[in-house]
């Protein structure tokens, strides 16, 4: 058996995120039907992890196994044929060996969210951004980010409608970068909780807009209650922008 | 009667172009509904020009005169609140004298064509791009650019579908920018013909694909031949920056 890498771009406008579900149109499902064409047999895919609707990726990583012979670039490229239509393409392939597993061999993802600040909508970013109406302290909420870097438990942060294990997680970087009228904000960290990022991002936006302050932010991780946190702000300006695997 | 100007941004992908038709949804009359909603009067609004199907803008600039005493922001606001749901939306607004008009005293007009290299389609990009898979050589489009600047009878960049009585043009610059896997061409002019700035980055294009010399990019101009120049590129890699008045 050969195990195929693919990096992956997609915009999760049109899409019920990554995760195969029964009755929704999802990226997953979709890239395995394209890979399943083209390579003539049936393929599970396994993503590095699972992306909400709206949420895009520039680089999402996710392999499978197959018997097929097929060159990688003809994969690659009999694939993104299939993909036409779809906001989805390979944007690289590799082989790697069995030791490689997308989901449980990532060391680090990267993750941006991307604001725009402007009174009126931006059509032309409308779909990628989220939209502030005033511009927040950005050295405010930069200060604060500092306080999420490191081995934490994340629980704060973390969708209470979920079921997962351990909430502790170590975030190696956060920091917002402001263009112009924009602010993108990029966090790097060994993985994330479902709706981790966006629920950071709302904190930190209520920092920057003097709604609570860095003490408060402290009390919120030490409280370890998702009611304690903000609002999680839109999937739509979420991006996946890589998973590093350390080989 | 008072004489309003916008500044407009708008997503080309879901309009008909600009200019008003019958049985197409165009950016003209779905602000002009908006407007005439907010300020109950019929009104006819005059764009700096039009802009073909799926070109998109950033600062179309468009006037229309009213009776109404309503303030600018709450004409900006409300009109921008009738188009939730369109790729529309006023980022500015101001109040002239009926001297100025949005097409007539237009002087300069700028135009950006993005483009992005890769082997694969950028979903994230798709709607407002045009996709290369290869890089052309951008110092020799840059080199030829400089060809189509001054006052030139530029006939041969113009479709050749249309009755445009003048084909004289200023151009006052024109050049490409290297970022990362980007091209964008930024040419600014007096005024442009149909179809006038793809035609040149079709015909720029064929330079940097090394299909057609410097020497030819003369000749395409001195015949005044639209058969002479290149395709048409794609018009969603199109928009319009900004239109200056010189006031």
């Amino acid at each position: 058996m050969r195990r195929i890498v693919l990096k992956i771009e997609y915009k999760g406008k049109n899409y019920c995120g990554w995760q195969k579900q029964k009755n929704a149109k999802t990226v997953q499902e979709t890239l395995e039907k394209a890979i399943e064409k083209i390579i003539n047999e049936q393929v599970k895919l396994i993503g590095s992890g699972r992306t909400d609707t709206y949420v895009s990726a520039k680089g999402q990583i996710a392999h499978f196994d197959t018997k097929s012979n097929l060159n990688l670039l003809n994969i690659k490229n009999g694939v993104n044929s299939c993909l036409i239509n779809e906001d989805i393409s390979i944007i690289d392939i590799f082989e790697k060996d069995q030791n490689f597993d997308a989901r449980k061999s990532a060391k680090r993802k990267t993750y941006e969210y991307k604001m725009y600040v402007s009174s009126s909508k931006s059509p032309l970013r409308e779909d990628l951004y989220l939209h502030l109406k005033k511009m927040p302290d950005v050295s405010k909420m930069n200060e604060a980010a500092k306080l999420i870097i490191g081995e934490k438990d994340f629980k704060c942060f973390c969708a209470s409608n979920t079921s997962v294990k351990g909430t502790v997680r170590t975030i190696y970087s956060a920091f917002f970068e402001v263009k112009d009228d924009e602010i993108i904000f990029t966090i790097c960290g060994s993985g994330f909780l479902y709706n981790m990022v966006r629920i950071i991002v709302g904190t930190l936006l209520d920092i920057g807009y003097l709604k609570l302050t860095k003490d408060d932010l402290v009390k919120i991780i030490e409280s370890k209650n998702r009611n304690n946190a903000s609002k999680t702000v839109a999937a739509k300006g979420l991006c996946l922008k890589s998973v590093e695997y350390g080989d």
